[in-house]
């Protein structure tokens, strides 16, 4: 169960550290994968984290002789390695509820390029900060985002402790200066945040993006061993508008420019055809998608992700809530839960996606989607301590007749009690550590006025797919 | 604004009682309706409460200058009326997760009524108690029940200070002494606990009850006054059966056998089709449509409560959770979300069911539901003081741009920090003051093995259509 290729830190952590554990869990269950990555759960035990890396997954009794600088007693708490929000826009949080009830075109063209126009690095600082306030509550540790000025998002991240996968989005519209900046943000971001910071290419769409962009920046990724981060497939509008203008699927067009030759995350693909599979299935690089159901529902959309066909082909899904502006909120846990539930009904079939195996798509799934399924995802020796503790004592939460129905479709986000990251306490008992809230709110609000106008009349892109 | 028919308590109370107001609660934005029932918001405002009744809705400065025997600073938070659960099985909390990932026969015919057939009325007594804690967590001030052994529901209610309707449900398969247990209970608990409980006859469904049961129970409604409560049409399937086996769809058995001359409640109704809404117009009574969502999508049935052609034909729709066994948890919050958006999905409209109609669904069409229209479901003058506060202050609802999609879409459960019903907080600061969790899941969780033991092959129903 040890990692392929731990981090350094990690493999010193394992390999036994002398003095005391910086901090034992302990009395908790702990939610685990045997080496087949199914999802089991270890009662009564405890977690010892040395050097930001879970050292090892013991007995309470066992926990309770380790010495160590803190500890946390989780009795009546499930540890879940903590969850993975695999596509978002972070700072779009300050759109939240903004551009409610239309249609997905009226939504780009009518209120987000235009106010997205007004954006600064002000505003984005502060969107992340709120944004990585809500999912550190939520028990989010990891999320991979695309955006604009992302060098704010980076020091968000640095700061308030959690992982990321960040990608500065460009439109070819923008000229030869997205892509650049694209790249230039990749590699000079790579690694920062204590290496908490991985990067992405993210170029926005094959909708936004010409397929020459698509090619340099596939080979780009290459040349530099990144991968690719964008939306594809997003809806069936999409895949018939692309079929019609340029003879293939979204799909085909990431074939063609070889995006699918690297490792790429997909967000949506809801608008994936039966005839994408085998592309998807043969791709060069590690292909994944990104699902977030909410959204689907709320636009109207006639599909959801095809995860069914996606598993036949091997493609993991991971689970994501896109931005706060058409989700109106980063509650991965919500889809989890949703997830499940609409995958039983579009496939008409209440057998499918159960409960465990939600839990394998918050978990090793999504780990696998960012990039990091060597590191995170799992509570297990080598692994960094990214983990969050759930309080399960609530009357909505009782009896327990099977605990991951239990976790999945009775517990909600706002059970989470605590959420770690590399072994660092970022809430603990809903108090959030690392973020000052209420200065947030008071600043953004001041900026809202003027980030919302849209009487100049500007939009930063059209929608017309 | 004032209520068609006042309750004697409120009419005294909205009259002008001298002396201090029994509670108030000042600095919150409250939720009312016009005299068309549209949603509206009062910001930095009062409520005075008196004799159980909202004497009036005034400013915080004005409310600040009423004596008051109690008093709650209610700032950044938003003041609703208390959620209504629909329809729901409160007991069945006791089987939340027992089965899962099952289609319907099997739910029912391997699991659900098997474990039904070792009931007793402590096992209902003690579920009854987790599910009304779980409830005013929730925000849920009245829930519509229909199970069995209710005199035990009913003194659970008293106790724990909630509003209900109550049925005892009944099979035909139970002889004569099912229906005349439910006549007998209806009269017996109808205005018990200070007149907080109503009550209906319950016969459980047209496929488990017989046309000649329906004829007699709808007779006897009309003779007493008292509402029907029951599944009907449950989903296409069972359409399609009754259909094939009858003739009729479920909708006109109720016709033909006179329960639409009734006050009907029907819970679900997703295989309500288009020759059926012609009946659902004329209907005699006061015909209404409870919704909830999540257990259709979790058993993958094919469509969900036609909320729209109900809206055209003026039949209201209340929300609803179900029981546990089968929707996991019973939070209405969730079921306004999810009855936004899968409506929205299923229409393929993004613009249908806005946040301000799924709280017309919360509110007045609920209570209409319930038959409790005249009484509960708004914060104005002289209706009881049932309602609920909610903290927005938390990341994840913030900034505020529209405030309905704030509450629908961002908030959940969790943040309803009070709940009050008659005038009495149950839940102050999310500490329930009228339910001992701990006590209850401890002597519940004894009693789960001799529940839920299902060796002795019997069920109490049998479910083929």
């Amino acid at each position: 169960m040890t990692p392929s290729s731990p981090e350094p830190t990690g493999a010193a952590g394992h390999a036994g550290h002398a003095g005391p554990a910086d901090l034992v869990i302990s009395g908790c269950t702990v939610l685990v994968h045997d080496d087949r990555g199914r999802i089991g759960f270890e009662q009564d035990a405890a977690v010892v984290v040395r050097g930001g890396v879970v050292d090892s997954v013991t007995t309470a009794a066992a926990g309770a002789s380790v010495p160590a600088a803190d500890r946390i007693d989780a009795r009546g708490q499930v540890a879940l390695p903590g969850l993975i929000n695999c596509h978002t826009h972070s700072p779009m949080v300050a759109l939240r509820g903004l551009a409610e009830d239309l249609p997905t075109e009226e939504w780009f063209n009518d209120v987000v390029w235009p106010v997205e126009s007004n954006l600064t690095g002000r505003d984005v600082m502060l969107g992340a900060r709120l944004a990585c306030a809500e999912m550190i509550r939520a028990g989010v540790t990891t999320f991979a985002d695309s955006y604009f000025h992302m060098d704010a998002v980076a020091e968000v991240v640095d700061r308030c402790g959690m992982r990321a996968q960040l990608g500065q989005a460009y439109f070819s519209s923008q000229g030869p200066e997205g892509p650049a900046a694209s790249l230039d943000f990749a590699l000079r971001r790579r690694g920062f945040a204590g290496g908490r910071i991985t990067t992405a290419l993210a170029p926005h769409a094959p909708y936004t993006v010409v397929d020459a962009d698509l090619a340099a920046t596939a080979e780009l990724a290459r040349d530099h061993g990144l991968p690719v981060h964008l939306h594809a497939a997003e809806n069936r509008d999409q895949t018939d508008t692309s079929l019609a203008r340029h003879g293939v699927t979204p799909i085909g067009v990431l074939e063609r420019t070889g995006v699918l030759d690297t490792d790429v995350l997909i967000a949506h693909g809801t608008g994936i055809t039966e005839d994408d599979l085998p592309l998807l299935a043969r791709a060069g690089g590690r292909t994944a998608v990104a699902t977030a159901p909410r959204g689907y529902l709320k636009f109207g959309w006639p599909g959801t992700t095809p995860v069914r066909a996606l598993r036949d082909i091997g493609v993991p899904v991971g689970l994501a809530t896109d931005g706060a502006a058409s989700n109106n909120s980063l509650d991965v846990w919500e889809s989890m839960a949703l997830t499940s539930l609409i995958q039983k009904s579009t496939e008409g079939d209440p057998r499918w996606l159960t409960s465990r195996q939600a839990l394998h798509h918050a978990t090793v799934q999504s780990a696998r989607a960012v990039g990091l399924g060597d590191s995170v995802g799992r509570i297990a020796p080598g692994w960094r301590a990214d983990l969050i503790l759930v309080d399960l004592t609530g009357p909505h939460t009782q009896p327990v007749h099977d605990l991951a129905a239990t976790l999945v479709h009775s517990a909600r986000s706002a059970d989470v009690r605590t959420t770690i990251v590399d072994g660092r306490v970022l809430m603990r008992d809903r108090e959030l550590l690392t973020v000052d809230v209420s200065e947030v709110v008071r600043e953004l609000g001041e900026r809202l006025p003027a980030l919302t106008d849209r009487g100049h009349g500007r939009r930063i892109q059209q929608y017309d797919t």
